[in-house]
């Protein structure tokens, strides 16, 4: 369903926080940072770093670690956040605004031009700046705006539906935060997000501790 | 650093997009649901639904799959979604907000209780029915509660000495949505959401589209 399968999908989920990290290093000012410094302060083994980083091309010198800016530069080429990309928001409720309104996509190079949704009292209002439009006018905005992205935070049943018009309107890339596994034509990009992935996890280690306490 | 390290952390992180599957089946009044359908929905192997469904405890029968609400109450109660937890948020901005309104972890037993923040203009008010306190009073009000858990939402740097007034007041697991490595004593349950993984998996997808592409 989907052709571009990510080869190094934990690496990849790994690479935003090591870039946290060089750049604050950035910001102190050093010229080099090692794979070891990075693998402590995120509780990895150095290995791992070192492959993970592998991936996007750079290779660190013995004794001095990674030079920092070409580093940085590596990550963001590897990510594709040394460019903007254009995106808008279907579906403009609480976790919505809060997408538009996290900081750190913004600076990775996402640009949210308008945010869609059907409740009457939030059209032609603005959130974090943008636009609100009526999901009626989808169709007819998407042609005349560049974006490649959606982000789509409508309620689970309208997922699918939403997406169809949002692929027929020339949407390439549909980052979905439903719970609807989305049906797309080939050459479509879905990264699919389940908040209650991250909630799973942390309610196991809570049973996982409660067992081992007396 | 955590002593509650997670085995099967993929598994664990795909259990809630079943469960919604196989309550989905439980409202369309089906006694059984088999492990190639929940596959099929979801775009894996049915091999590798069982492997993570075995985690639960729970074995399908040959030919009639697993009977569903035997399946939904094994998976809930393998991830403490069967009990209430409550918790408070600390950081009451966009995205702290978003995640007290999101409806799905109030569905899983997480209750937030109260929520803390420095901006004199929020303190008093309410978010989605939940009174916003002064960070001022975290220790003196959570004394007063049955908090166990804080979602961690105030900006990076203040991230570190948050937590440790948290724990000082009795916290006993953080749900750590910023970028911060947190140092917390052993027994203290710490899960770190990275909102910018996700964004890092859709543009990798979009870079490797753009490479396949003439």
């Amino acid at each position: 369903m989907n052709k571009f399968k990510v080869s190094f999908a934990p690496s990849v989920r790994r690479l935003p926080s090591y870039l946290n990290i060089i750049m604050q290093s950035q910001r102190n000012g050093d010229a080099y940072i090692s794979g070891t410094v990075i693998a402590q302060e995120l509780n990895l083994e150095p290995i791992q770093v070192r492959k993970d980083l592998a991936i996007t091309g750079i290779v660190g010198k013995p004794k001095k670690g990674y030079p920092v800016d070409d580093l940085i530069a590596a990550i963001e080429r590897y990510l594709g956040w040394d460019r903007t990309r254009d995106a808008v928001l279907v579906g403009a409720g609480n976790l919505g605004s809060a997408l538009i309104g996290y900081q750190e996509f913004r600076l990775h190079g996402m640009r949210v031009l308008a945010a869609f949704d059907t409740d009457p009292s939030k059209i032609g209002m603005k959130v974090h700046g943008v636009p609100i439009h009526s999901m009626e006018e989808i169709e007819q905005r998407l042609s005349a705006l560049s974006a490649q992205i959606a982000i789509l935070t409508v309620p689970s049943p309208f997922a699918q539906a939403t997406a169809e018009t949002l692929v027929r309107s020339g949407i390439k890339s549909i980052w979905n935060f439903t719970n609807a596994k989305l049906k797309v034509p080939d050459g479509v990009v879905v990264q699919r997000e389940d908040p209650s992935s991250g909630y799973a996890m942390l309610t196991v280690q809570i049973q996982a501790r409660s067992r081992a306490e007396p």
